[in-house]
């Protein structure tokens, strides 16, 4: 019998199904199941998308293919947002729309390495980086990030690992899964280090919509060159609670789209259409309606703190936009044997830290923006009263 | 500045835009464009596969999330399909649904062969099949298909092309961009072969729905362990009219399912869901509508014989559910300088040759089905007219 790829034969099965696998045996004694596991706000899409996204599907219009890097339309009203949100000079020939923001990362490593690069990332990882380029063959390098700087990349440890063979540097801010948001200095310290080195910085920003003051989150897309350096990736999952539209973009140099393009019609074509003339309305006709919600996630994670307070043995380590990276009480356990005993007798669903990378296993990410601040309160007694068997 | 993967960077720019951009010079001089490059059924989708896409989109059930593998109803429903057209058993586990078929041709690949590793196809080949397998470092060995033996691989040279480091062999049937149709004879006795030296056979029948009788392609997917051996791969786009919609599937064994979901969590997570909610409900119920589709494209492929043969030193080659191979009167001239030549001054837009391999500058890809009976009459006057010019 032919074999496998071995490289995707290695690959553990996807994470997310293996937790909800975890939640089918919860018996409810806890009261509903909270589910702090994949990202995905608990609120629905704003009625006026959910009607633009009908129309656009019904349409004869857009049943046909569409251009490869993205409807015209969208990219220059998501170039329009850029450029406000960033005061950058970003237009439509700096974006290119792609079918969720890991397709927005697995067709830009692509037009970048090749099987035999390296690639560095941070530890811990959004687990998804790791096993893309793993599966391309791509070496994986990693920047260890702990608590003792906010789990922020060090300066100097980042500087010892950008060697010439790195062919690029992979960060999310705000961080999955830690939360951390990344500071616009350090940033900017960042650029100017891949700069130097000749690494492209590809900067993972799902969830800064939720960032809490809304502000831009740095200023990389207003230097000089950025385009020969950056390159911005994006959700519109998120924010516009649509990820079964799989929706992503990327900002970058012509030159790149231009690459990602040749990469993006062999992955598949172009991204889905409707979803693409639903969000051109959408972008800038539901700004309040995405305030509102960031005032709304940032109202979460303060209940989150308040909850976590009250609840002994238990801290939040970090916590940014979406994610907050808890301490659980059980040095020496398997995060993964914790979360499922968590899942199981507790109702809370959350990731094992040990998903992320290697020396996580103390920690538990928890997508606190999933849900509303009356079901956060509702951990302070389910983790109070959490007795870990056999311990 | 850091440089761009070389594997990519090496691909020429995706060959559909660059065809288009020819027309664009054409000055309706000849009458309406005929547009023979990408294969789009000229007739719109049936109204209620839009009713039923428009609902779907417009729904919060189907905005979050889905399966990797697929809608689990439409697994079934396309389960039952297969099983029914191959009077095989094909259940839901052996469907993986993809954003369309170029993307269950690269989640194929990715799962069975890495960089290094050798993949064959035949020559002429699908170009995104070949340029898939090169961006990710895979080698690409060719079996010649030619004129002599109606673009059909020789056994013999296949035989000897099967090395035992050959992973997997990618046909199209019927076939990309000849048209030729392989006989389950044929099909047969590759399936044999592959299987003999241990390499998948990966067999993408695109255009299957429109073959003249509707009749079952081949039987392999009846024989005993095909699982082991043989993955089969299929668009919804053409037979649905809703490429936009990016919907694709793949038949295979549970286990390369498993390996296959693995790849797809990273490439993109889930297919769009709306359409495969709104598939679910059209397999079944729209079958008259795709027999009549089905008759439509054969009298479309008889009224494009009947015209060729009234055009002097044009001829075709191969003919079959979609394609026709069309041999040019021009020894000696690039392809793409005719297929240029043919956009510009006759309005007329097709692939040249020179796009599905080496050898091909003789040939011209005429996707028919594209266009109605009286469209395709037109021909007959534009070519008997056509002067090449500077010859």
């Amino acid at each position: 019998m032919p074999r496998f790829n071995p490289r995707v034969a290695a690959l553990a099965p996807p994470p997310i199904p293996s937790v909800f696998a975890w939640a089918k045996d919860y018996d409810g004694s806890q009261g509903p199941l909270i589910d702090f596991s994949q990202a995905v706000p608990g609120y629905p899409a704003h009625p006026d998308m959910l009607r633009w996204l009908g129309e656009a599907a019904a349409s004869t219009a857009s049943s046909g293919y569409g251009p490869i890097e993205g409807e015209a339309g969208l990219r220059a009203a998501y170039a329009t947002h850029v450029a406000a949100l960033y005061g950058a000079d970003v237009t439509a020939g700096n974006i290119h729309i792609t079918a969720g923001c890991n397709q927005a990362f697995i067709v830009t490593m692509m037009a970048l390495a090749g099987a035999g690069d390296t690639v560095l990332v941070t530890n811990p990882f959004y687990f998804n980086h790791e096993t893309t380029l793993t599966m391309l063959g791509i070496d994986v390098d990693l920047v260890p990030c702990d608590q003792t700087t906010g789990f922020l990349p060090d300066l100097g440890a980042l500087k010892e690992a950008l060697t010439p063979k790195v062919r690029a540097l992979a960060l999310v801010t705000p961080n999955n899964p830690t939360g951390a948001i990344y500071p616009p200095d350090l940033l900017e310290d960042i650029f100017s280090l891949c700069k130097a080195n000749g690494t492209w910085l590809v900067l993972d920003e799902t969830y800064r919509d939720f960032l809490p003051g809304g502000e831009a989150p740095h200023a990389l897309f207003s230097r000089d060159g950025w385009q020969d350096t950056l390159i911005g990736l994006y959700s519109f999952s998120k924010s516009f609670c649509v990820p079964g539209h799989r929706l992503g973009a990327i900002t970058a140099s012509p030159a790149a789209v231009a690459e990602i393009a040749k990469v993006m019609d062999n992955v598949q074509i172009c991204a889905p259409r409707a979803g693409q003339i639903a969000l051109e309305k959408a972008l800038p006709a539901l700004d309040d309606w995405r305030a509102d919600n960031r005032a709304e996630i940032v109202r979460r994670a303060d209940a989150l703190k308040v909850v976590m307070a009250d609840v002994p043995d238990w801290s939040i380590q970090a916590i940014g936009a979406y994610f907050a990276y808890i301490r659980h009480p059980y040095a020496d356990i398997d995060s993964a044997f914790v979360a499922e005993k968590l899942a199981k007798l507790a109702g809370i669903i959350c990731l094992p830290g040990d998903f992320f990378g290697a020396g996580q296993d103390a920690y538990l990410r928890f997508a606190f923006a999933n849900a509303g601040v009356e079901v956060i309160d509702q951990l302070r007694e389910r983790l109070r009263t959490f007795v870990l068997p056999g311990i």
